[in-house]
This record gives structure tokens, sequence and C-alpha cells, in this order.
């Protein structure tokens, strides 16, 4: 299944490296703040990247998943993985805007390459739509479940909403026949804005009162 | 693999439909009594109603899994999610007993077919028992993950061993080269009657005393 | 892609049952320990044994996995889960060095017989060495997320570790063209020595101070 046509261009492949590396480095962090050792640090940092894309890869059948084919993404994860236990003090110094757009960047970059792919391999608009919000946030959910915590985006914030909306715009312009590139940016923009917002503005989504 | 022969008959792909109805509805109400928000809630309603059969499809190698391959599923799984969201405070007077019927008729459903397409794949009588029980249960145990639980049918109750008893009695069945509708009749039979029973009895397994 | 090469001697596979029989031993007394009931105990014990095998098979595509496709993996594991639910409270009367000395061996023989079956597959060192990893470990992991609890093997111990250095050390040896039975041997000699001289020694990884 390996020979399922990749049409990720090699923006797409920087970009997919790139919030590999913010993701390893939250999710580090995220296992500092949960009192793990070094392995358990580094496995969080692995888990939060590349979760998303290895859930995504395991339910369409591209496996071995992308994330343990190429060398270079766990390559990455650990090492982003690795400076996070290093500099995990200075870390609290960085601004939380920064982390918040990253973190963002990062959101629509997983979200825009998953359903890529997803379209890649002939799924239904709905399911493309689904294993682009999976790839997105696949890692965070991960990551909690082995915190023993509720995945925060199950409760709080747009976040995967975010995700939703960008991957439904993309694979909403590929069935209206736009361009790839038009589409792919609509709905890059659309994730990332509506995640910027929404922290900016507060926003949340309703809660039924039990 | 997708072309591994489909056994299951227009019946069973009603039962399994009319099954994933009520576990999305079920798992949505299980999300909002965890005070998730409105997508945590319709996840969990995916996850309750499909989880089960996609663990088995992907056990077995049937990637992408039915669940997503077919947009019904996915489709009945969030509008009974939305249904249980809006309308979660009548939910409260479903008379107990109905909902305990139609949860036992939907994991009699969700066993049988999952026995029959592990069937269909040639795999051993042991495991199409096992992969009978994780469809029918594998859902509510993502369900319970994803709240940070211990997965409710590890502690208390005959329900995965109601699954496991029906899954047995078709497989035996099979084995036996008993007709077809007649294996599936008495090993749903066994399935529902011994989870109906086993709530009216107060049935339980045995625990041992650490 | 069931055809890919099984390169495993006999010896690995008497290793492996072996290995099997003690994780869900300890798998099970986990789940007495959490007042599971008998099907959750037994459920322990297969997902401890079984749990890290199956996750490598479903990550290279070698569906469905060994543990699945050969009954004898899921027969032992539910006679040894049984066996330990019969005799806990002779249980604690087992020397906790002995506990330690055949756990140690059974991460050791998973470890080898995950990075002998990596290495089969063609994937390339690094990941070979993480896959060999996860079918050490990864049973206990999912016994713990069934616990709703955090993964011991992110916290505490040189335990992960020590299959990370062995699988590591056979990787090596087969890049550097060692014969295959010495790199088998000093990766499974490093795994075993590492771990039962950390527990000696209560060595443990660094954490970081949040």
């Amino acid at each position: 299944m390996q020979a399922a046509p990749d049409k990720s261009s090699r923006l797409i492949y920087a970009a997919d490296l790139a919030g590999t590396t913010v993701f390893a480095f939250e999710g580090a962090l995220a296992g500092i703040a949960g009192h793990l050792d070094l392995f358990g640090v580094l496995v969080l940092g692995f888990a939060t990247a590349l979760g998303g894309g290895i859930i995504r890869d395991v339910l369409i059948g591209a496996v071995p998943p992308q994330a343990l084919r190429d060398w270079r993404y766990a390559t990455i994860a650990f090492g982003a993985g690795a400076l996070a236990f290093l500099l995990h003090s200075l870390a609290q110094h960085i601004p939380f805007w920064l982390i918040v757009t990253l973190d963002a960047a990062g959101l629509t970059l997983f979200a825009i390459a998953g359903t890529e792919k997803a379209l890649a391999f002939g799924l239904s608009p709905l399911i493309a739509t689904l294993l682009g919000t999976v790839t997105g946030v696949g890692g965070g959910t991960l990551r909690d479940v082995l915190l023993a915590q509720i995945p925060v985006i199950l409760r709080v914030d747009i976040y995967a909403t975010a995700a939703l909306a960008g991957s439904a715009v993309m694979v909403a312009g590929r069935a209206l026949g736009l361009p790839r590139p038009l589409s792919v940016a609509a709905g890059g923009l659309l994730c990332f804005a509506l995640r910027m917002v929404s922290v900016w503005q507060h926003w949340q989504l309703p809660v039924a009162t039990p």
C-alpha cells in the first residue's frame, strides 16, 4: 500500500516537519509537568507530534505509517523532546502568544497534510474531513490519554473545531474543482484564524448542563 | 483487502445501523455526564458506536474500516449524538428498562455482525469469538478510556460475557455445520437473554479479593 | 503481507510463549489489585502479554497480528490469567526477586522477538529499535491505560530503557554484519542485565523539576 500516490509537495513535507518540532516540544513540556522521567518525556513528545499521523495512516492502511518509514520524523520528535527536557526552565519565559501562535500553525499544517493524504487515498469527503481533523488533534488526544486525563480537546476551546472547519473547506474546494493551492490556502487560513480568534475572544463550544 | 467477501446480508446491515444509533446516543449521554463540550459529546458518541468495529477492522486488516468507508455510519453516529445533546434533559425520563433493552439489542447486533465478519475472513474459532466480543464492547471501552475511567466492562455486570457467549455459540454452530440463520439466531438469543436476565437478577462475575 | 519472511527460529517462538505466560500472569495480578472482575482480570492478562506484539504488528502491517493468527498465544494468555485469578492469594508469597527476574526475562524475550520481526520487515535501524521497545513495553502501557493510570514506564525505573538498549545493540550488530546469534545474545544480555542491575541499585532516569 506504500505505493499509493503521495501528492504532498516539498512545501507540505517541510511544513510537516516544522509542525512535528512544535508539537513534540509542547508534548514534552506536558510530560515534564506530569512528573514523567526522561524516557516518559521523550515518549510524550513523540506521541503528541506523531500520534495523529500514525492513527490516520493505520486507519487508511498506509502502513508502516509515514512517521515510522521516514526516520526524520522520529529524529526530530526526539530531538525537540530532548531540547524541552534540557531547557524546560527557560520554556516558562516563552510568551503565551508565541506558544499559541506556533501551536495554531502546527495544528493547521497537520490538518492540511492529513486532509491531502486522505483525499489522495480516495476517501469520501466526510471521512477525509474527519481524518484531517484526527491528524491535527490525534497526537494531543494520545498525550492526554497517556497522562490519564480526559483529552482537553473534548472539554474546552475551539481547537479540533478549527481543524475540522479548515479541513472541510479544503474538501469542499476539491469537490467544487477549485485549484488545489487555493483550497489549501483557504482551509489553512480558516483553521489558523479560527483558532487564534477563539483564543483571543475566549470562545467556547456549548456545553449541555447535565 | 477490501475485496474480502462481505457476507453480511441486508438484514445485518440494517441491524448494524440500528445498533450504531443506540450506542451513539448512549455514548453522547455519557459525554454530557462527563461535562464535555459539543465536540467532545459528538466524539464520544462516534467512538462508542463505531470504536468496536474500527478496532476489529484494523486488527483483521480490513482498512479503511467499514465505518470510514461507508459515510452512513459516521452520519448516523453524529446525528444520534447531536440529538442526545439537544434532548439530554428529556433523556432522563426514558425508562431504565427501555435503555437496558435497547442497549442489549445493540450489543447483540454488534457481536453478531463482528463474529460474522471475523468468520468471513477465515479466522480461527477462538479469535472469531474474541473479535465478535471486541466488536460489541470495544466502543464502550474506548468511551471509558477517553473519560479517563477504568472501563466498566472490566469491573461489573455480565456484559462482555454475554457477547462472548453469543459469539461462541455462533462460532460453534458454524463449526458443527448448522445452517447459518440457525446459529446466528441461537447466538443472538443467548447474548440478549443473558444480558437481560443478568440485569434483572443482578448477576455479577466473581471478583478476587486481593 | 502475512507472506513476509518469519525468521524467528523455534527457540524464539518458545521464548515468546514463555514471555507471554509471565506477562499474562503479572497483568492478571494487576487486574486483581485493581478490583476487576473475572472478565477484566483475563482481559488485563491478555492485554499485558499480547498488547505490545499486537501494536507492533498493526504498525508494520502484519495483520491479523501473530497473537490473533496463532491460537496458542490467546490460549496461554487466558490460561495464565485464570491461574492468577485462582491462585492470587498464593502469589503474595512469590519472592520479589523471582518476580523481577522472570519479568526481566519476559521483557528481554519480547524485545528480541520484536526487533527481529521489525528487521525482517526491512525497517530502518531507528524504527526497528523503537518497535523492539514497543513490543517489550507496549503491553504494560496498555495495562496501565486500561487501569486509568499514567503508564509506570513513563514515570519510574530503568525498564523501557533496558529494552531500548538491548534492541539498539541487536540492530547495531546486524548493521555491522555480526552473526545473528551473536547480536541477539549481546542485545538480550544487555537488556536483562541492565534491568536487573537497575532494580538492585535503585537506578532511576533523571526527572526534570517543573
